[in-house]
């Protein structure tokens, strides 16, 4: 049965998150109505990487199966036409049986954005997270530069993380700045439960000088979750982009500020 | 009697803008309601650019007189924290008797955003006008530059324009880009009922190749609004500054992506 695999940007204030098992809005029931309608068949969707209530995604990636035949353009025209303005797919593949939005992917890229100034935005107020102290930025590149590589990130999990194991490979880790905007950029081959919004509590903990540098790699090795501070607001948080072995030949995230 | 100058951030799409007749919500009557409570009597706002409906605003500037006396900081602190998320009191000064918010401008700045790629943004959808056919920058350019220094604007002016006169004096007209998003940076002493969007709305046929740049003179000289085109979406402008003596001492806008 020919496998199809979409692009999706969504805009995560609303939701409850990418699925939830209450009657809660969820962007999977919104995105798989939709390509429901399209099929015309009931149908089941896999994403790349689950998102938490107000996560925001620029390139999150699903697929199902379909027994139906349509064009690329026939399922993006189409399933956008049902969907609300706050998701929106960006492109549609049919790709090979043996390609899993979860399984095949070689990693993933989070971006945490931070609204760094004494006053809150009105129009950044879902798109950021706000801190008014002043942050110090070397020290929080400092401090990313000591989380790449593989390590054990227990420290950095939440209690309700259900992985097997929590090493994890991070290959990017970078404080980037455009103005009052600060950008944490962090790609890993996978991520566990809430591992991104307790990374970035880290850093925003000594971008303010409440922790020292130093200190970080003694929480890595510490495995120990009541150690690293705070979890950071979901608000900051956008799944990024994930990557594939190019021989899928899916599209990149669609360039967009968020 | 003190007066004191606000600068406002707000994101618009809430809003039926900023001062409305009817019962529907205004940003007016949301700010003007947060300020009497702090200064504990109702009060009257003038502002510098009434805004539409949809439209947003990075530094928009009031005023209002009041025999309460509080610090920058109480003002400002003190009506955030009664205003609603998607309206943010920026600063707060005291100005002399004769600061009027609309009459002492010198002029006004708007930007107006196009996302212009063939899918809609899901994170964009309220915050740019979205633009699926490619726009060529070069002529909207041209077409800009030939709007620039004093003109009858009748063309681009609403029918329910009720200024005296309709002959502005434009400063700037520029674009910039920035991967997909196109932003139109326009400054004038004033401007007309519409007439940013309507610019906007000429730019964006000349862009399509709909229009041809040499036509822009034509349409200036003729003063008759059916020929300029259709007025650009309220989603995309921005009501980004206003300039004043800098004998008042009033601060700019705050540096935030919208």
């Amino acid at each position: 049965m020919p496998r199809v695999a979409v692009g999706l940007e969504y805009d995560g204030s609303a939701y409850r998150g990418w699925q939830v098992q209450s009657a809660a809005p969820s962007v999977a029931a919104v995105v798989s109505h939709a390509f429901a309608r399209v099929a015309d068949h009931p149908l089941d969707l896999i994403c790349a990487g689950r998102t938490d209530a107000g996560v925001h995604a620029l390139g999150q990636v699903v697929h199902f199966d379909t027994p139906a035949r349509r064009t690329q353009r026939a399922w993006v025209l189409g399933a956008n036409s049902e969907l609300p303005a706050d998701v929106r797919v960006q492109w549609a593949r049919e790709v090979p049986e043996h390609f899993h939005a979860r399984f095949s992917a070689l990693w993933r890229e989070y971006h945490y954005r931070i609204l760094n100034r004494p006053i809150a935005s009105a129009l950044q107020r879902d798109r950021a997270a706000w801190i008014r102290e002043p942050l110090a930025l070397a020290p929080m590149a400092a401090a990313a530069r000591l989380c790449i590589g593989e390590h054990d990130f227990a420290s950095f999990r939440a209690a309700e993380c259900q992985s097997r194991t929590s090493v994890r490979n991070l290959q990017i880790f970078e404080v980037q700045q455009a103005g009052a905007i600060l950008t944490l950029r962090v790609r890993a081959n996978a991520f566990l439960h809430h591992m991104v919004r307790n990374l970035a509590g880290w850093l925003i903990a000594v971008g303010k000088g409440e922790r020292q540098v130093s200190e970080t790699l003694t929480v890595l090795q510490a495995r120990d979750r009541r150690l690293a501070g705070t979890t950071a607001a979901a608000t900051g948080l956008y799944f990024y982009q994930v990557g594939y072995s190019e021989a899928f030949g899916l599209p990149g995230p669609v360039e967009a500020p968020p």
